[in-house]
């Protein structure tokens, strides 16, 4: 059977290698003195392994608390591996070994886990993203450029029937993708089932006359049954995509949604900045979007460049890239990267310069409803961006006979430097 | 229908009041312009309302890395508020709207979420914990005094016929409570199927002479469906408890878990640190075990006086009390607290003295198998050291004619201050 490694950066008072050693040890087989049961043989069967330590820097001061303290904080770069005989192939299980108790040791005063490498047990016990591009393309009947997509907003407060209203609009305007705000569920305002219902018809009128259905991501995440519940009245009105909340619904809750529903998984990562908006704390999205990805994600947020949060434009680029590499030589499990945040014409030529792709979907929110020609106007621009980004012609040249992407610019050029 | 209150402690660039206005917004009706179809009633309905904000203090610096920069980075304690029809009555979708995209906001450059007050509806739609104090004290058989609980270590390797002779040899010493570490599910060399069948056949076969079933927690930890085979399995073979980590299961799978067992869940938070670790992001205990006690959670960790691991005490004991105060006037929803983390004999009195209750579980590792005079040793001196707490009588005199606590405060009396 195979190891799976693990790759963190760490910092600790007491040294990397007295750290990397605790780590083993409490991630293995654990406590603070030999017992009893522990013979040699076992250790060596069992514990996990230190397979390299790369110092990087040292500072005079922690920079989380930390209940030991050292004369210096060693940081670095650390590799462990396991035997998968400790967890087996188990997503929930491997999570407690590479990302439980071990954050809260006291000997390190920071640590990141930045990527994780399955052995390919892994990859036969998870299914893996059931769509992936070439599905998504399929349904949304879009074959080569980006999926033009926006998501509903006001976030909350709309009917079902000002809903599909907007969905319409947002159709004949020549969208191709449109997700449900992760704020909105299955609230007494807007119950789930009137939105699906409404909101379907607007989209299969549309597509009986246009040939083309606008993929809508319905927002189902609610507890397991009622997700399942969910998942299948979409399918039974038409529809082609869910989404869902992944910090609610855990790797199991994805789990089970991929092994029920016969739809693309759209997977949304609210909650994220909780696990990479510390330098000192958390876990890296190479290592975070594995797990996911083998638990079923076909879509994934990666922000966008210029993004109105605080991720920069280099480590966008990098989970985007991350979610099309493959997990194993034999399997390729790709899921398709979705920017969203403070996105609008302006920012898709970097993207796909930057990405060298165009294998994601592109969603606008103001971007697209803040155009001065309204959401036709919006969408247009972004296709007239995107055929510019593929000519390699610039966004200002472009713009000179293409007056969508023209009254873009105008709008918002001025919020992307 | 109620409102959600959730009360934030952030630092900003943007001042406290405008930072707190930009998550209202974001997390309600959101995005950065008003668009066509945002009316005022609309906004007014549905957009989160700021409650209250107490500036604590200021700095030049920001303490996480920013987009935005300020003269002076604003700190303090912001409180909003959400009308419940904004999300319903769901756990899942309120993580999204207290805990979601807002950590990545460029308004902020610290975001923690210390507490969260849920409005009566979700003790209606949630069934909260369904043994509690009082369902597992009749399990496992104790009246009064804390349960003496323990983990099985090493925490992997041992196959299991290993585990059940070392269950066997605890419960013959005296112990109340087993549980499984969480790094092993259902691994290739201990499967839970084998280990389940027989470590309850030791512990039936010794209830049948003692009279009384050590309550032991099986890690069930796995996807959904099999989870609950697991359950189902677990209670066939006359178990009494079931051990889930909650990061891995997610709020949807331990409520699908609660729904669908009719054993005590111990919830095990393995990953915590990772959101209690730093001072500037993550979400306070006092708000994340609210979601968790409404999902169902009977036991719920919160590390021990002067534990391995980096929680400073008062931090523990605040946790350890937040699982006892009731969630509604009408609704107690009390989950009991687990110690656990480098616990011996000599934490107990201020344990107890600190919580001033016994109902809790208080589990030893090294502090019960590395006792010198054993499992049976290492249990006694925490049942004496018990007994010394309530009577009020310091352990070191209480050690003079109970000679187990006198081993213990001489192997583990040096680890405390």
């Amino acid at each position: 059977m195979g190891r799976l490694f693990a790759r963190y950066e760490l910092e600790s008072p007491v040294g990397l290698e007295r750290a990397a050693e605790v780590i083993a040890g409490e991630q293995s087989s654990g406590t603070f003195i030999r017992l009893p049961g522990e013979s040699d043989a076992l250790r060596a069967q069992s514990r996990a392994r230190i397979e390299d330590i790369v110092p990087q820097s040292s500072s005079g001061t922690p920079s989380l608390p930390c209940r030991l303290s050292g004369e210096s904080y060693a940081r670095g770069e650390v590799v462990l591996s396991w035997p998968i005989e400790n967890m087996g192939a188990s997503l929930t299980n491997t999570l407690a070994t590479v990302a439980g108790n071990l954050f809260e040791l006291a000997e390190v005063s920071a640590l990141r886990l930045l990527d994780v490498d399955f052995p390919e047990e892994f990859a036969i016990a998870y299914p893996g993203p059931a769509f992936g591009v070439t599905g998504t393309r399929r349904l949304a009947g879009v074959a080569e450029r980006p999926l033009i997509g926006t998501i509903i907003k006001p976030s909350v407060g709309l009917s079902p029937e000002e809903t599909a209203a907007l969905a319409k609009q947002l159709a004949e305007g020549g969208i191709d993708f449109i997700k449900d705000d992760e704020l909105q569920g299955n609230g007494p305002h807007c119950p789930l089932d009137q939105r699906v219902e409404k909101v379907m018809r607007a989209l299969n009128d549309h597509a009986e006359h246009s040939g083309r259905k606008v993929m809508y991501a319905f927002n189902i995440t609610d507890e397991i049954d009622q997700m399942k519940r969910n998942a299948d009245m979409v399918r039974d009105a038409g529809g082609t995509c869910l989404m869902v909340s992944l910090f609610a619904i855990g790797l199991a809750g994805l789990t089970a949604i991929r092994r029920h529903a016969e739809l693309p998984l759209h997977c949304h990562r609210n909650g994220w900045g909780l696990y990479s908006r510390s330098p000192d704390i958390g876990i890296g999205f190479r290592a975070w979007q594995k797990f996911w990805r083998l638990a079923g994600a076909d879509h994934l947020h990666v922000n966008g460049i210029a993004n109105k949060f605080t991720e920069g434009d280099a480590q966008v680029i990098d989970s985007a890239r991350s979610l099309g590499e493959a997990l194993q030589p034999e399997t390729a499990c790709a899921a398709m990267p979705v920017f969203s945040s403070g996105q609008t014409a302006v920012q898709m030529q970097p993207t796909f310069s930057a990405l060298g792709s165009g294998d994601f979907i592109y969603c606008a929110g103001g971007g697209i409803m803040g155009h001065p020609g309204g959401v036709a106007g919006g969408v247009a621009s972004l296709k007239e961006a995107w055929e510019a980004a593929l000519a390699g012609i610039s966004l200002q040249d472009y713009a000179k006979d293409h007056p969508a992407l023209a009254d873009a610019l105008r709008t918002f050029g001025a919020r992307v430097a």
